[in-house]
């Protein structure tokens, strides 16, 4: 139970194919589940079922189910973060980057459409090993990386001056929504799920509105 | 129990000031409760007790925690719909009606912080009776007046042809999200809540972004 004796806490050790240890494809079950109930409210007792698991070796692997959460994602943001930091090193102008950095987070969106409301739950207990995990590690990157590029593309004379706190909340907020509301796929595409086709073309729609919107 | 019996189900019919009746204010105590708690999950118990009333009133009230959630955001929206209903009668031109469209729903949320989270999780189960009323009387007369605007605009030569489906999760997803998210207030601005200052400052920069976004 005590959450100091897990082995394996940091997702980024030892890290392994799915499917070749129990703590991924607990994961795995944890995500494939969220997805496809359009809800992060799955029990341990369910996630362990899904992978054929028992639930007290889901705290053996995890400590509690906000450990399962918080290693689920920190799975998730590991590619789109490793990303973002390679976008930084690249040699171009802040408008490109800027919409690199835009597709990255629809197409992670795409994906793992319940990482926002999850990242959102584990933010909640602000004195939490989860938010502070979080937040060091997903939302401040994230936000300084913007800042760069809004102030680089001020600079370059691409874009005007915007609030950049501002920025961080109309790029997310537009992001996120289409994948997490239960009001868009069915109601107005008539789809179970938002597709591959339709995040490509949102995210190309979204870019290019928020580019325009920020443009000199 | 029976939902059928309830009496007063409309909100809009026999609506009194808070306060006047035990109805207004468990709807109150509820919108109180969300807001303070920056959660939609509060239980029937908390919401009588908080309203110095019992649980089974609740129940006479409202039939269930659903009724009262249903009744709650039906009573927040009143005000913002009968504004959007005026605003497409009056003699405006589209960017003008489209910026203080996107100002109304940021006022709204702004008010009703967990709005939005109420009516999606009011959605979810496609054959409630909460999700049928609100996609009739909330969703479907908000994407209509969009397509009006929208295509007024493009009519107009205001703005560039978009996908109106598209502008309807950007916009939403730009108005809700820095009110809605546990990251907004206390990471981003040092502030417990979004205050008033904040989301009148916020609503003129995503309007501004949002027209040029999409301007010919």
């Amino acid at each position: 139970m005590s959450t100091k004796k897990r082995p394996n806490s940091d997702v980024k050790e030892g890290r392994q194919p799915a499917g070749t240890n129990g703590r991924e494809v607990l994961l795995d079950a944890a995500s494939n589940l969220m997805i496809e109930t359009g809800s992060i409210d799955v029990s341990l007792h369910q996630i362990a079922r899904r992978a054929g698991l028992t639930a007290p070796l889901v705290k053996y692997w995890f400590g509690s189910r906000e450990g399962l959460l918080l290693a689920l994602a920190e799975r998730d943001v590991e590619g789109p973060l490793s990303q973002l930091a390679d976008l930084m090193d690249q040699e171009l102008d802040p408008a490109t980057k800027l919409r690199i950095h835009i597709h990255g987070i629809i197409s992670a969106y795409a994906q793992f459409p319940y990482l926002n409301r999850l990242i959102d739950q584990l933010l909640w207990d602000r004195e939490s090993e989860g938010s502070k995990v979080l937040r060091a590690r997903v939302i401040q990157p994230i936000a300084r990386a913007q800042r760069t590029i809004l102030s680089d593309g001020v600079a370059a004379g691409q874009f005007r001056e915007v609030n950049v706190k501002y920025m961080y909340f109309l790029i997310v907020g537009t992001c996120h929504y289409i994948f997490s509301t239960r009001v868009g796929a069915y109601e107005v595409f008539g789809v179970p799920r938002i597709t591959k086709e339709i995040s490509l073309d949102y995210a190309a729609f979204a870019t290019d509105t928020i580019l325009r919107g920020i443009s000199t």
